[in-house]
């Protein structure tokens, strides 16, 4: 059906663009550059990364979990102005990176692909392969951004929510799973480089977990805080009890009882999973800590000792209440060997097993990464809700 | 209630952070450079963009929206090597902007606040003001991202689906409103930059409109043509009809008659509104077209002359059909006097109308731009399936 709308649009497409495109350089449809495809995934998970800067002295890519380019990543100017490097070749999975264009964090701009983090953005690659995190042909969850007014931090605040399949033709109530990110991410995270709804959707289609509601909230309460003066209270944990939860089990079908609630974390999320959940463990039946453990509850030399009570003090009555583990079915910790955060999941570990909780430890291969971050999901989400 | 936890967490997340994010020079928490905010909205509504660029030998910012930067938007070096610029003062509203450093298109490395684009990505920074599109404490809902498998395009495809408050917790169905972007836009653009979410919100919250879900789709359904070869068939039309508009209807609550199914879209979007929502009357009681119209109506003498029927000779059984009209409750078209489509937009509302359909054409201030798109959606919105 070749028709003369079609021509026309096809017309005006181009035309409507040179005026919508036009405060970019590298928007220009008519600029004589060359054309610019990055990134470029080969079917063996070699990354071709390109980039146009015809002025640049130095051009670099970067990307924690991409291996080799980690602390290098110098690129190769060629004779059009167009920067290339080849990584690789690269395990499946997601990947963020950014270039550095003479100093300047740049990220892809021949990509529109990206993940938000806690104060900046990536560029996202995906290399297919790994079919339990690819997009798959099965039926879809979906992930929705919402915002909230939170009381206790007096700002509006957004959270992501995985609903699964069926959930928004339906009815009936699901359980919940509340999971936390790390330091250097945000509410986006778990959803963009951690594939937390392609990985859901993959295990519920498979039979393998059930289906529920995954809520993925902001961890960062306050500006980030590179040391200095300490919150007066802990602004996460009120944001979590008094405004996120109270939201969820409020505007979404989820049950409300203990052993329809999950949360778990990576890193900061990890350690905040337990400042939530052991005071609180009469609200949750799993716990899940991935790559981390109590913050502190290891002793460095080059640190100031901790003050106050330790973690393990403030919580007496909970790590000595036989009654609320009965009802904890799940305790669950996984860390890599190589994560510089071992020795605290180790200790945390000891420490509940000290107070006779029946915890679950994993450690196996991998660093403090969202390779292993995936990972951990798909190996915690099908023991929930059994 | 200050506990050790707490302490040690902010030691912690400083050690982590260290970890996580030593690959972009920008995020090095402990970097000697200053300490740039960007971008800085002042309570008048002065924009002031910053970017640290001190091997730069240029650095401008851009914004097609925001006035008196489109074409040049030269930023000042200091002495600290961060280039500056204010703008403004600013209407309230949603801006997207980029950096150009040295040739090399930018995104803010200070913000996290992104609005995805057809083929890159933008900043966005929002300028309070504007209630009606304004966060505010009202009842929310929330925007989805869904990715669908299309069967017409042999690939998996986004869209962003926008359920109004009370849609996740309660039951019942919804009238819905399909939502189309512009050439230079994707699927995510009209809930980023178009605050599409939040005028519904708010709409909805004053009873201004009803309750509804608003399903924002991909609108390019190939790779963007600059020219070349038209393609045989309207791919758009293909998935809207076969995948998309299947998916919505068994994938939510929304009713399927003709009276609760709306379409608009702006531009480009507003093109497809009229090659999808008049071939297919019989679906659709409300559409919307805006700064936009039968694109080719009007000859250009630069351009070849379209070859085949015109939209109006191939449509001339529905337009012809009294039966089909009586059903079209509200046919809108709104575009700026500005605006370069505004002769498209007028032969549009004139042919229809010479064909009998029942008008509304809103001809106001204001060019192709997102300022005006707003406006619209919180003109048109109220006026659906009442």
């Amino acid at each position: 059906m070749k028709t003369s709308s079609t021509v026309q649009l096809a017309a005006a497409v181009a035309l409507v663009s040179t005026h919508l495109l036009l405060p970019t350089a590298h928007a220009q449809p008519r600029q004589q550059g060359p054309q610019v495809v990055s990134p470029e995934v080969a079917a063996d998970g070699r990354i071709t990364f390109r980039i146009l800067a015809p002025n640049a002295g130095e051009v670099k890519v970067g990307g924690s979990d991409i291996p080799g380019i980690g602390q290098n990543g110098l690129m190769t100017k060629g004779t059009n102005g167009v920067w290339e490097v080849i990584v690789g070749p690269v395990q499946p999975g997601a990947y963020r990176y950014n270039f550095n264009v003479d100093g300047v964090s740049v990220i892809d701009p021949r990509s529109s692909n990206v993940s938000e983090s806690n104060n900046n953005v990536w560029s996202l690659v995906h290399v297919p392969g790994a079919e339990w995190m690819d997009t798959q042909i099965v039926p879809r969850g979906s992930v929705a951004e919402v915002t909230y007014y939170s009381s206790s931090l007096k700002r509006f605040r957004r959270m992501h929510v995985y609903t699964p399949p069926g959930y928004e033709s339906g009815e009936g109530r699901f359980p919940v799973f509340y999971l936390l990110h790390g330091a250097g991410d945000c509410d986006d995270s778990w959803t963009t480089v951690g594939r937390a709804g392609f990985i859901l959707d993959n295990l519920i289609a498979a039979g393998n977990a059930r289906p529920m509601v995954v809520v993925m909230p902001a961890g960062h309460a306050g500006p980030f805080r590179f040391g200095g003066p300490r919150p007066a209270v802990d602004e996460f944990s009120q944001d979590f009890l008094n405004d996120i939860m109270p939201h969820v089990e409020k505007n979404y079908r989820v049950h409300t009882d203990r052993k329809n609630r999950a949360i778990a974390g990576l890193s900061m999320g990890g350690a905040q999973t337990l400042n939530v959940g052991v005071p609180h463990l009469d609200k949750f039946a799993y716990l899940g800590v991935y790559s981390s453990g109590v913050f502190g509850i290891v002793r460095r030399p080059d640190r100031p000792a901790p003050e106050g009570p330790s973690f393990e003090e403030q919580h007496q009555a909970v790590l000595a209440d036989a009654k609320l583990k009965e009802g904890l079915k799940l305790f669950w910790f996984a860390t890599g060997k190589d994560d510089f955060l071992v020795e605290t999941s180790r200790a945390t570990v000891e420490m509940f097993k000290k107070h006779n909780f029946d915890v679950v430890y994993n450690e196996g291969e991998g660093g403090h990464t969202w390779i292993v971050w995936r990972e951990y999901l798909k190996e915690f989400a099908p023991q929930l809700f059994q």
